[in-house]
């Protein structure tokens, strides 16, 4: 983020002077707020001072001193007589940062005399903080022979890869056209998007799908509504662009829209996990659905639609995207990937765009890192194209479907007298939800040490909450295996309560 | 880059007070012209009133004045009486913009009703302006059967790659640990880099290291040193980072380091080819090696040495990478890439960055895409710890240096008339520098229209230059076709002289 707004902290305060707009005060404290609590503020950052700030954004010193005011009532800021402002070292609760800060691997290279910039610490941040799952249960996504595309994929690879380095120019950044063609006829046939082939961007997989929007559809400066509890990694994504992410809470019917319009009204996207929400596992309700589009459409915002893993529905009719309900075909942007029914070392994904945006999403997938791999897109293409992907996902599906029964009676014979799995038809994890008083970051740090994937819920959500559970993966794991995780999960919580 | 300084174009000025700095009209006036040299800013948009600048830069209203003043006298803006100050439609020769504006083909997507952002849209003219070179005669890179790692490469993909699901989870975004581990070792060996496979992180080649490097290093508003000419979409992609590019020319010996010192003294980066300077093809001399590591460790500021072909030396001794005559092996990001070697659809590459950059880079690689596909790594970390890298790079030196004499020789005989081969003594392709009188452009934009693909020389500079001439690419083709294409040149520029 830009640190020329000439503030002792980097960020930029965007004020809305329109009559409607809450008060400059109301703004300037929101702002900061959304700032300590996506980490882009830090604890012992320094305020400017009070008459420096009301210069520069021109307004009355007691706006700015009210704003402040509010901030230390809540805990967020602290003051020392006649040393200025800071962030509190102690947040208060609801404040959990996105990524949480940790003594960085950076201070251990001492000896180096020039200084990190303050953007690169946090990207170090990132990476020493937001680290991949071990591939041990209960993992979301583990390797697993049986899941895999098998024999098929290794003839197709063998014809077409072979040589390589027939595509041995540089590609479209845009794509490989006979991949895009067979993405939309997929899409559109069982995801009932709007689209076709001069609308796919082929992408390296979701995460790049989100960092493409992030830099296409937003700003530094800009607000964008997160789903609370969301994706950490997306989360973090969008703060390192410069925009505040305001989590907005989700029920049993998904996303509060309601709630996104008070929260944060002028909010330039929405990024969502309708199908499957990430990671409760609730499917957004049409009501909700619709409410979400009339909202884009009115203020002109976007909504991303992460489909992470449509495909894994287990039962009951799913509803098509949102995309596919947006009248307009211009408020959303779809995200689909390979990675999580194929295997993520493919490394290709793709996204569905307005049509207004294709070359946006083009350049920048240019100015990132050209394209993808033309031999792995082929391959994919042809694949797809021959019809082995539709097969490869029923299989897939079907197995699922039997570790998912495994894991979900592993949870009621074991796991009763603490909780319950939250209902879900979809994907490739399960919810167990703990009774409230029940510490599920406690209980699971230890089995993470001791060589279980075991995510807690709470650390998912922004807002002070009492969701306690864990996120159990049951994907690349046998019945055994299922079972003896589980009875380990139960052997620590009689532990903890006890 | 950010809108929130509340100027009308999106701008920001960030001013040095400090008593050594230059006039802050005349930094005023210097960004103002660097943003429209680049791009950022635009024929036709607003700047904002005198008095409001003045405020909000807190400098006297003479100051901004006296700025405008100097930049209508140099064309770059023009007045109308009570409605403002605008950019000029039509700028100083010396204002080429880095990416050509370009009647985008957004326009075309009428009936659109949702405005794009000015970002979306320059984001768009990057993929509508940038294209990739038809793999035609005389492209830099074209496909060759001649030119592949062949049967080798196939074994080694057959025996890692039947099953690349066995690399199933998500991988390290620094990198495949096997492939960082040769990537130090060659770089060592061959180009004299200070390095340990802790220091490397794979990228998905060397556009993508270039990112990278733009985001870990730069922030919005800060100023980099790019090479006067340059690789048009390296000053494009660390343009779109918001960072203002200020050309630095290059002469005999490579970059003009005083130069730069006296356009932008305060760069955070500069962005060099030291080794094979592009487009033009000289060595940095080791005078200004020595002179540009002097000034990067005097002003803490970052070099990005970007050794894209250094594999292919064909006579005389090459000097050892700038990175490895860094003592303090604290300022230098070294970027290597396996596209040109092996083939482009590949799609891996490395940066060998200082250790505390380390853990900046691999989270800025997980934000983009999480990694590099694993099974790709792992087939090329085994090719080339077999040995079959040095024994391919030997193998297409010779054949490549046959092509070139090939290509030397028919420019002498056939071109003479028109100018003469640039000395250079590595790469994939030579420079013909055309007699000044000579519009490079002129000839060929028909030859290119035709099947031909010449790349004009002036295009790459920013600042007015005398340099007229054509990149010259020789590895993709047979002698026949080498001879049969500069004879189609030959012919247009007897056309063009007539």
């Amino acid at each position: 983020m830009s640190r020329t707004s000439g503030l002792d902290v980097p960020v930029e305060i965007v004020l809305n002077r329109a009559r409607e707009a809450p008060t400059l005060s109301d703004q300037i404290a929101h702002q900061l707020r959304a700032g300590i609590k996506s980490g882009v503020l830090r604890a012992d950052d320094r305020l400017p001072a009070i008459r420096a700030l009301a210069t520069r954004l021109s307004v009355a010193r007691t706006t700015v001193d009210t704003a402040y005011a509010q901030l230390i009532a809540e805990g967020y800021l602290h003051t020392r007589a006649g040393a200025g402002t800071w962030i509190a070292q102690t947040l208060p609760e609801s404040a959990t940062v996105v990524a949480s800060p940790l003594g960085s691997a950076l201070n251990a290279a001492a000896g180096s005399s020039r200084p990190l910039s303050e953007h690169a610490r946090r990207l170090a941040e990132v990476s020493t903080t937001l680290l991949p799952q071990k591939q041990v249960p209960l993992a979301i996504i583990a390797p697993s022979e049986e899941m895999s595309p098998g024999r098929a994929w290794t003839q197709i690879a063998n014809r077409f890869g072979r040589r390589p380095w027939r595509h041995a120019g540089y590609g479209e950044p845009q794509g490989y056209l006979p991949l895009r063609e067979v993405v939309a006829e997929y899409a559109r046939k069982f995801r009932g998007v709007h689209c076709d082939a001069d609308r796919v961007v082929i992408t390296s997989g979701s995460q790049q799908g989100m960092t493409l929007c992030a830099q296409v559809l937003l700003e530094a400066g800009d607000t964008a509504w997160v789903e609370d509890p969301c994706y950490t990694l997306m989360a973090a994504t969008i703060a390192h662009r410069g925009v505040l992410t305001v989590p907005v809470p989700v029920d049993a019917e998904g996303l509060d829209v309601t709630a996104g319009m008070t929260l944060a009204p002028h909010a330039k996207a929405a990024f969502v996990t309708p199908s499957h929400q990430f990671p409760l596992g609730m499917m957004m309700s049409m009501a909700r659905r619709a409410e979400l589009l009339g909202w884009a459409a009115r203020t002109e915002s976007w909504i991303v639609e992460d489909d992470y893993d449509s495909e894994l529905r287990y039962e009951g009719r799913p509803f098509p995207s949102l995309q596919g309900m947006d009248a307009s075909s211009e408020s959303v942007i779809y995200l689909g990937t390979f990675s999580k029914m194929m295997f993520p070392s493919l490394r290709l994904g793709y996204a569905i765009v307005p049509r207004p945006l294709v070359e946006a999403f083009a350049g920048a997938r240019l100015l990132a890192d050209r394209h993808s791999s033309e031999s792995q897109q082929a391959i994919l293409a042809e694949y797809i194209r021959e019809g082995h992907y539709e097969i490869h996902v029923r299989r897939i599906r079907g197995l699922l479907q039997k570790r998912r029964q495994v894991l979900i009676r592993e949870c009621e014979r074991q796991l009763h007298a603490y909780g319950a799995v939250l209902p879900c038809d979809q994907g490739m994890h399960v919810v167990f939800r703990l009774h409230d008083h029940i510490d599920d970051v406690a209980v699971a740090t230890p089995l993470r040490q001791g060589g279980l994937e075991l995510r807690a819920i709470s650390p998912f959500y922004v807002r002070n909450t009492t969701m306690r559970g864990f996120m159990l993966g049951f994907g690349g794991f046998t019945p055994e295996a299922i079972k003896a995780a589980v009875k380990t999960i139960a052997r620590a919580l009689a532990q903890h309560v006890a």
